[in-house]
């Protein structure tokens, strides 16, 4: 329901113009489908305000989410709207010296090189929104300090919504996020000795 | 996670390669945010595959999810993926004639309207994925017969996705699909008094 009456109005010395637009930290956490796709269905709408968007994609498959990389990719590049920029950790992340590649960066250390990206483009205000893609992994393993991501998402000057998906959200994170959303499986294909098909899950 | 191996195998008599491909019926349900946008973020999979998408909106604003509205048109005519085509119950449904507006159809009628042309579409086999957009409402209110819907669904001809959200899908509907998510609403910021914003809510 985008329109609605809140349930408190706080006493923060905001008007509601000012609170309306007080930029959010959403989480898409549990077990079910939909996390992702949910996040990237909100850049939809980021794009059709003409915001620019980073994706930071913290998996180590270069070849997860092929469809809304290119989708995303065609919306940004038709000038019609925002634009897009995509991370992939997969590829070795794109700002990082091809050269590094030759020692083989670990999972963990390529993590920790995303989170770094992140907090610099956070810092530089580089997008309006922010899309952290299975991010919650790299907290839930402790690759990443989740104290220092809670306190950089508070502090983050600006206009910058951030997006961050995954199984296994942190509590910390959890408290600080404006925003959160769990998936839960009903039920799901696999169950029912169905594998993952083109065009649903890829 | 996209690859994976099933819990069961079934007796159904299909090779692994059918049963794969075998079209999908999903429900995204529940009170919590992202049913919508992650049935929009499928899209952008189902687009990149280059399958024609029907989307038909069963809500009565016009005004709602235009930023997915616009940024699926976009994709569809870029010709680098499947075609859109976007149908809105709010603006009295493009294939009625205008004249019966001014006899102002029921929120009722339109959602028969709606309903109708999905049967006529599955018989065509228009479509390759169908997003049915907010139709769990018009099964939870009688509007439209649930046992109809689930019999029309499993009897569809060729290969025809079909993604249905909203809260309160029927019991009936929940059993008849394949793949089933509940997005439950764990923190929302409209508790702490900050109203619906664009770019995230539109």
């Amino acid at each position: 329901m985008p329109k609605g009456q809140p349930n408190v109005v706080p006493q923060d010395g905001l008007t509601t113009r000012q609170r309306r637009n007080r930029p959010l930290v959403a989480v898409h956490t549990g077990v079910g489908k939909g996390k992702s796709t949910a996040a990237f269905g909100l850049a939809l709408r980021a794009w059709n305000q003409g915001w620019p968007i980073g994706v930071f994609q913290f998996v180590k498959s270069a070849k997860w989410k092929v469809g809304e990389e290119r989708a995303l990719k065609v919306l940004g590049d038709s000038g019609e709207g925002g634009s897009v920029t995509w991370h992939k950790m997969g590829e070795g992340w794109s700002w990082i010296q091809r050269n590094v590649q030759d020692g083989e960066m670990s999972s963990e250390a390529a993590a920790r090189e995303g989170w770094e990206q992140v907090k610099r483009d956070l810092a530089a205000e580089t997008y309006r929104l922010l899309v952290l893609d299975e991010f919650a992994y790299p907290m839930h393993w402790g690759w990443v300090d989740v104290e220092e991501v809670v306190a950089v998402l508070r502090d983050r000057p600006g206009t910058q919504h951030v997006v961050i998906t995954g199984r296994n959200a942190p509590q910390q994170l959890i408290d600080a996020a404006d925003l959160v959303t769990e998936m839960s499986k009903v039920k799901h294909p696999m169950d029912a000795g169905q594998k993952g098909q083109k065009g649903i899950e890829w």
